[in-house]
């Protein structure tokens, strides 16, 4: 069989949790904590399945956590959803990623990206016949640059994806680049598809820029969040899409038929537990920070330049004083080697700059830290 | 915003469901059972969740739960799968057809389906760009009119789908039905989607005419079964898709960007629970038969005419001596006057043929079946 993806291979994801197994090393590699997710959270979930809540949910999710939802987004980002048009509740937010481009994206058509860029994007977008025009993040700041961008802009653009905090980098988007981003789309039919599965991880007292403060771009935009990232509970797979009604519409068609719906007694779960714990995405920023400054603390007697990092639980580190090879070979060798599973970073460009940045994932007990940090050190 | 699905309304599940809510109706609509899962079940997932498995699962599922699948597959169809290449775990049956569709299929192709289908595959087909070419099963039996599959068949047909137990009819697929098959698709690069949900619902001391037990077949076919339907919760959303290698590899490559994985924690319960209770599936026929021979008692004062059931856990009925009238006003009519929500066949047709039939599920307490069927009796 002829394939229909030549470009895909196996994730990065997979492939260094696969060897982090095979070398016993340290996995800093996928993003995923290795902690638990909240005990009251679990428990809410056995209740659910003892309650009678183990057949399909509502095809866009529970009407009660779509409920909480709203309150959340008119809590931290002044906006008021409709709870019955505007949510959908997805088998996480690689779901709602691929659900949303295969709604909106055509034949022919062009999806503009930043590089470098979550995986899942181009797979997505190249199934629907379109083709991804990457524009590639501005070092060391990973900024956007707008000229570029409206430079990229055709009348074959169908959506412009973006992510913030941003993965791998962490770099958080400013109410300025929400504005510049409004001012290419305005008067276009371009669709903005905003991932912010990491919305309640930004630091340093910073507030996260939701496409949802921006009332011009919330009108055409697809917004994806993930429970799994906010409560500690990446396996468990539920994310969610918010979109006008009438982009919703379009949203739902598509995941009606991808997975129908979302494993229900985690539905239930998430909504009881959000309304009985509403400080819990309050307290995340701390919660990450202190775990973002003691992983850098750790870090700072070894060779490993660290990078700034406004949000996520991702540290990119620069290399070169160990070894001077590309990013690929040295994240091999550190596996093998250094006892330390990280991401390079090659595999999120279409052309990659040759930087030699790894990321480690930070969503770790101190324990792991340390672990991590003796091996990266002795190098 | 223009929409890539123009023929996609809300699918008639949902519509039903809502309608026996308002309407505080009986709900033998949507296919779910009333009843729960095995306690035992219930518990071995919250033992996986406070035994520490709440992030990712392997992107093709636990190397356990397909183990399990394997040593199953073995039994009861006699096939030896590789339990590293031919099984991927899927977020419901549901995101499996859609992915083996997406993997397969391209832009301009055919797809043989049989009507009535279920209303998840025509959608999938077109995000492909794709067509789908509709043969009517032939009334009464719903059987396969192979001599039309033949004359239907042309160099553009990429895949042809079957469904046995079929959904909504019930009607299984013989050895010399899967003979056929293979002849038409014997020396072509056809893949054949085969939707097996229903796998261990059959009756009458039949055997399930699985595509794994034919050898020819089986090296050219996508097979889907559901957690869901053979474990009583549908709402969990896990299935599976078996596939040799190399079609595997094309499937997985969608899936990873689809969904990445499935909710771990329902991974581990399935293969702690299928390790255990090798019996549960092989005592569905028994379990299931027992519901269905007493719905059907129950309706016979009815003046509903009763189809047969060969598998599966809908009951097809006849309502003409009730009224005469298309089925989508008879089941409007029924949900609000009559106190029972069914699904009505013409939502699973290109072309419906104006046949006077309703589709009831029988998955449910003998309370339920009571209750519907006093209403139906009174009709
Ligand atoms: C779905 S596996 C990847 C998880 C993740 O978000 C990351 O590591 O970037
Ligand atoms: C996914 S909702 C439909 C459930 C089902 O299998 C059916 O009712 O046919």
């Amino acid at each position: 069989i002829e394939t229909k993806l030549p470009k895909v291979g196996t994730t990065i994801f997979s492939v260094m949790s696969q060897l982090a197994l095979e070398h016993k090393a340290v996995n800093l590699g996928q993003g995923f904590p290795d902690f638990e997710p909240p005990q009251g959270l679990r428990d809410a979930l056995t209740r659910a399945m003892n309650d009678g809540r183990n057949q399909y949910a509502p095809m866009h999710g529970t009407a009660a956590l779509r409920g909480q939802i709203v309150l959340k987004v008119a809590q931290l980002y002044g906006r008021k959803l409709n709870v019955d048009t505007d949510i959908t509740v997805t088998s996480g937010a690689t779901e709602a990623i691929f659900a949303a481009i295969a709604a909106v994206v055509r034949t022919g058509e062009e999806v503009i990206v930043f590089d470098p860029a979550y995986d899942c994007y181009e797979p997505a977008i190249e199934l629907q016949g379109a083709r991804a025009v990457h524009i590639p993040l501005t070092l060391p700041t990973f900024a956007i640059d707008w000229q570029r961008v409206r430079d990229a802009v055709t009348p074959k653009t169908r959506m412009i994806m973006i992510n913030s905090p941003h993965n791998p980098s962490g770099a958080v988007l400013s109410a300025a680049d929400l504005e510049e981003l409004a001012a290419i789309v305005r008067h276009t039919d371009i669709v903005v598809l905003s991932d912010e599965v990491y919305e309640h991880i930004v630091y340093d007292g910073a507030q996260h820029e939701s496409v949802l403060r921006h009332p011009e771009l919330a009108e055409r935009s697809i917004v994806v969040s993930s429970f799994g990232k906010t409560y500690h509970c990446t396996g468990w797979k539920v994310g969610y899409a918010v979109a006008p009604a009438a982009l919703s519409a379009e949203f739902r068609k598509v995941h009606q038929y991808l997975t129908f719906c979302t494993f229900h007694p985690a539905q239930v779960a998430f909504c009881e537990f959000m309304a009985s714990n509403p400080e819990h995405y309050l307290e995340l920023p701390a919660f990450y920070q202190a775990k973002r400054d003691r992983f850098r603390a750790l870090l700072a007697p070894s060779r490993l330049k660290l990078l700034d990092v406004p949000g996520g639980y991702f540290q990119l580190v620069d290399y070169t004083a160990i070894r001077d090879e590309d990013d690929l070979a040295f994240s091999r060798w550190l596996v093998q080697h250094g006892g330390v599973a990280a991401i390079p970073l090659t595999p999120f460009y279409e052309r990659a700059p040759g930087t030699r940045l790894l990321r480690l994932c930070f969503a770790k007990s101190d324990a792991t830290m340390e672990a991590a940090a003796e091996r990266l050190c002795g190098l």
